[in-house]
């Protein structure tokens, strides 16, 4: 059994939905050494989240933006928690609606994702700072 | 530690919520070896989802549909990825709230699901072809 | 390779969002012994769900509640599934929407939650009874 942990800053990014596999991947050389495993990458944050989708056009990218902006608007008169801004409580409700985690099979040294999957940051605020994230892989080698 | 992993093509169904808890079962009769563990799926694809609910009720299945048709709707004005069709968009957003993995534990050689639990394979496209999973298994003998 | 795994029953609790971190953490002593690990808990129900969030202010509870409230109504014209009442559907949609399961990183004998992270239990119920929890933990002394 191999086991690897590791926490890391990802890139700060603007508001909206970000492919980050690469920046992912790179922090994990040892990913090549597993045969059959799963690496699981946890956010340490409740106002961004993590999630798998399209990884090639952009438009599913804003598009993803601006549907989760109308499902969960800003400025709701029910809304009590807004000491940090508008965006505060809508990044909360997003963040628990996409999840805080991912499960990814690795097969031989490699992530089993499909041809069209990225992994995404979805950053929910609008001056959200560099995320923290705990990238954990185990398996056999 | 056994370790078992497999991808495999899902029967194709056609668009909305179906129980495939069986369909999985009969793939990993490995099962049967673990005392303690969990099980893995993840679908390979962004236009179609995996979740956990009411393994009875055809009700439930198409309540499912109609809401989710409803929360994520067809040709919004802002969706700007329509290139597959209308049905394209809201299928990458629908996965993304439902998720494209499940971890289930295993005890005593069976899935440890709640007696109304059932894997939900959610087809968000109207002719999506047979989906791939990856399924894997770990644990204690 | 520690593995430890129990199924326990959490307090009954109303509708709503409730803060579990410490009631969770109180059944499973042997934490401390995992330096590197996964926390993974499952939910046994379809209509009661698990999620992360923030796990200081009250006002994020309720909001929550008030947002899924509206973004999941009652007495819909498209649910066929009411048997048990008006919070019937909607306890079904919440969950999946939601999920029925966490994985949490265990790093040095702890969960390696962000600062302001809790686990928190849905009630999507209006009269749920103490929900029925699997907890699974894996990793190296």
């Amino acid at each position: 059994m191999v086991w690897v942990q590791k926490e890391i800053k990802l890139e700060q990014r603007r508001r909206g939905f970000h492919v980050i596999t690469d920046e992912v991947l790179r922090q994990i050389p040892e990913l090549k050494k597993i045969k059959t495993g799963i690496l699981h990458i946890h956010i340490k944050h409740t106002s961004a989240s993590l999630t798998i989708n399209e990884n090639v056009s952009p438009d599913v990218l804003s598009d993803m933006e601006n549907h989760f902006n109308k499902m969960v608007p800003e400025n709701m008169p029910y809304y009590d928690h807004n000491s940090e801004g508008p965006d505060d409580m809508p990044a909360h409700i997003k963040t628990s609606i996409l999840g805080n985690s991912l499960s990814i099979p690795i097969t031989n040294g490699d992530l089993n994702l499909g041809t069209w999957q990225g992994i995404y940051l979805c950053e929910h605020r609008n001056h959200g700072d560099g995320r923290k994230v705990v990238i954990t892989i185990w398996g056999e080698e």
